[in-house]
């Protein structure tokens, strides 16, 4: 065989490396079999937590932190990303209004906010960007993106035209929504959400019903948003005539989808697929031998749009072979063969407490690519 | 690639799976790949714990209890095999005499004896073996084999033409072999004894003094009982007119080692070599087109005569790959490489206790092999 290329594609191994260290310590395994191979890191992500990073660190971008307001209003440093071609910047929504911003003691989305992530967007309109990919994954919010869109402008008032307060336990007050002072830069400017859940705003499979238990809502404060987040869509519908409510995705991040999808030139795409886009992943693994991609888990769910699925699929469209490292392997992973998923081995040396092996994962992720590389090699 | 033949030789993973049951779980990892493959089962062992029952399983043969002289004088059910050509009998001396059969409370070498070993040897004669392979190690003892000798018809005797009392703590008393009645049975079966140390039998490296203590003895004991075995060596050599203490191995098994160089047609072996012969390893590996072996742990000591590493060696001997699967892969293994293991891969899942571990110790073999037999079915 020729010197080989390998393409490694791992997301992160969430609280044990990012997925730009997981791609080193796989190449210093292989390389240890492959020492004049070709090796191209391609650090992934699936839109959720450690998307920005990873889309930084793929296309030799830049982070960025910035204060903004947290979603108890409080100020909290917030970080964006601007990838290597210097037009496209990359927010996590988490970062600015996200769960664990907040306590198990403060968690309330009927106060909320999603105003940091409107002044993200700011940020990067400030920056002259183009284009801004935005993973709504991990809130702590159920305002509907309304925190978001006052934060470039909009003004919700009530029915004596006073600006009502934050928070979607507000938004029954809410009689007019002002755009005339929307930031006018987004008109041209892309947004490409990252939304892996296809719920609505409102009702049953709603924003609140679904996600807002575990934002801290009371059964009451449920209804409660439900009801404000439905007010809320039928303002807008009559005022600015978008109906956005049920595109699936309006009830992604308490409702920010719709707020997104309201006041922004936004389309909702699959978290793992804007990755594979913004990566080039494709075009890199056309040349590729092979594929090593991995993360902290994988089971069943891998094949629910996870990293290792997106970097499969588009693996198996050039016809290359995959394989798959985890610090967890958990059930069902037969279901990921189909998938295109050629092997999957874990990380984990034996018997081991997670502390331990969350400081181990670079050296288990080497010697366990270095021992994959030696099989290859025996052909 | 015609359909493959893989040798599957693991030695057992402790208080998880027999050998046999490894090789079990390796099958139906593999077959899931290789459904038309080709299986050789050899259930191995280095001839310590599991060694009767490995070489039981590896040829076909059969397991037997018989109630034995355990080292504190109370009745012990140990266990023997007959291998499956009817002719070779393999025992472990730990099954009658081992130091499992005593308790932290009462360990005590002064007093253990080997005479249910012996016991075990008489049963052997009693059937019609020619040919016995002696398992010495996890002794409780350090009575230099005369228990073992004593069941066999030897007479050790005092001054007085008295018998003395058994256990390594009265051999000072000893001034009198008296082999007249040694079972004549003896001088027609050969004994292979599965010795992994080189100690002698007396001395600074003797059996007192290097497993005297883990056996219990205290500082005081040990050099009573190297005094006592000193003594009966000068007895041995004076009046057989053999002198086996320094023979390598003489002080395995608290001098048993020694014991049955003196009385009985002994051979001293390395444990891995016998069973690699008496499974007919070599032959079947001739056949193969890969061989998978593995062990509870490989570690850098895997080639200090572990089961991986003489399954790797005589794999090389015939040019096959090996690959090697572990329940804990620990520090070292790149030595492994050098030895002829051609990849090595850990099967834990991930972050989980060792009794977890050892109880989802089949399912953990099936899908590692499984996956290595996916990397392999690539080229």
């Amino acid at each position: 065989m020729k010197t080989p290329t390998f393409v490694l594609a791992p997301d992160s191994f969430k609280e044990s490396m990012t997925a730009k260290e997981v791609c080193i310590a796989m190449e210093q395994g292989i390389r240890k079999v492959y020492p004049d191979a070709q090796y191209i890191h391609v650090p992934m992500a699936d839109g959720g937590e450690g998307t920005v990073q990873s889309l930084v660190d793929a296309t030799g971008g830049k982070l960025y932190e910035k204060e903004v307001t947290g979603p108890l209003g409080n100020t909290v440093t917030a970080y964006y990303g601007i990838l290597g071609d210097g037009k496209t910047a990359a927010i996590e929504m988490a970062s600015a209004s996200g769960i664990h911003l907040v306590s198990k003691e403060t968690k309330n989305p009927m106060i909320t906010t999603t105003y940091g992530t409107g002044e993200l967007i700011r940020e990067c309109l400030d920056k002259g960007i183009k284009k801004i990919i935005v993973g709504i994954g991990g809130s702590a919010t159920n305002d509907g993106g309304a925190g978001m869109a006052e934060a470039l402008g909009v003004r919700f008032l009530d029915d004596a035209g006073h600006p009502i307060p934050r928070g979607g336990g507000n938004l029954d007050k809410l009689a007019r929504i002002d755009i005339t002072e929307l930031d006018p830069r987004l008109q041209e400017v892309q947004l490409i959400v990252a939304c892996d859940v296809d719920n609505p705003l409102y009702g049953e499979r709603g924003a609140s019903h679904v996600f807002g238990p575990q934002k801290g809502a009371t059964p009451e404060m449920v209804q409660q948003l439900d009801r404000n987040l439905t007010h809320y869509a039928n303002i807008a519908k009559e005022q600015l005539h978008k109906d956005v409510a049920h595109v699936p995705g309006a009830g992604g991040a308490g409702g920010l989808g719709a707020g997104l999808l309201l006041f922004t030139q936004s389309t909702l795409q699959r978290g793992i697929e804007i990755v594979i886009e913004y990566t080039g992943l494709k075009d890199k693994l056309a040349q590729a031998d092979y594929c090593f991609t991995g993360e902290g888990g994988i089971d069943f769910q891998t094949k629910f749009g996870k990293t290792p699925f997106g970097v499969a699929k588009t693996a198996k469209e050039v016809d290359k072979k995959v394989i798959a490292i985890a610090g967890y392997v958990g059930e069902g992973i037969d279901s990921l063969y189909e998938i295109g998923i050629d092997a999957v081995f874990g990380i984990v040396p034996g018997a081991s407490d997670i502390e331990q092996l969350l400081q181990d994962g670079p050296r288990n992720v080497e010697r366990t690519c270095e021992n994959i590389a030696r099989l290859l090699q025996l052909k």
